[in-house]
């Protein structure tokens, strides 16, 4: 893909904790600080370095994506324009507001992403194949 | 401590959804599966094999351990019983109710927790020193 890098995600900042490197370090989110209520948390873990995830779009559901381990790239495209981020425990959190196609590429082994979610799961609200994504935004120009 | 086995934690189960393993695995968190409206979230990343965390009551606070990687050890005590689970993706996660005195044993390297909390954060919420702990106990019986 070779668009014009101007999508203007929205970053969120939150605490990386480092009490002592043996004991790891924490990583908080607080309701208030999150762009909205929370409805459904999930995590992804033990994804290979290379290997992608996401490739969808929700047609409602506002996504807040936080790297919580290791390193990913976030890739965001709304079919005209892309945006990548490389997210990783000290960078901040992106929005992925609905409407646009995100796909996560997992740069570094171990690395664990933790996404919040405003919506509960709905499989109607997902477009999986990109070229009905393209039409689903032309109807809504 | 060399305590009876009985503290009767309630357990809650949430989907681990493998799809592939070299993309690794989801796990799901809705909220309405939660005991509790969510005002924080944390996750502990990196802590190394036989390291402890937790080490603390909360005199309000309740908490939702889950175990997204790896495998730790729970540890709560609420000063005549104690009970112990062993956390992984696999398992259920727990609930630590407020007043119970909780302690996590990492055990397997690049395990991963995460938390969920009903209280924001509040440092005079912490009872940080067992005896301390003992002692606020015997106050409230």
């Amino acid at each position: 893909m070779d668009k014009i890098n101007s999508l203007y995600l929205q970053s969120f900042t939150f605490p990386c904790i480092v009490e002592d490197r043996k004991q790891g370090f924490l990583r908080v989110f607080e309701s208030g600080n999150l762009p909205f209520p929370i409805r459904r948390v999930f995590s992804v873990v033990n994804a290979k370095g290379g290997s992608r995830r996401g490739q969808h779009a929700h047609k409602i559901c506002n996504q807040l994506i936080c790297c919580v381990a290791g390193e990913i790239k976030l890739i965001c495209d709304d079919g005209e324009n892309q945006e990548e981020r490389i997210l990783s425990p000290e960078s901040e959190a992106v929005l992925v507001p609905s409407g646009v196609w995100a796909e996560q590429e997992y740069i570094k082994d171990n690395s664990v992403i933790i996404v919040f979610c405003d919506q509960s799961y709905d499989e109607n609200d997902y477009i999986r194949d990109y070229d009905e994504y393209l039409r689903w935004k032309e109807n809504y120009k």
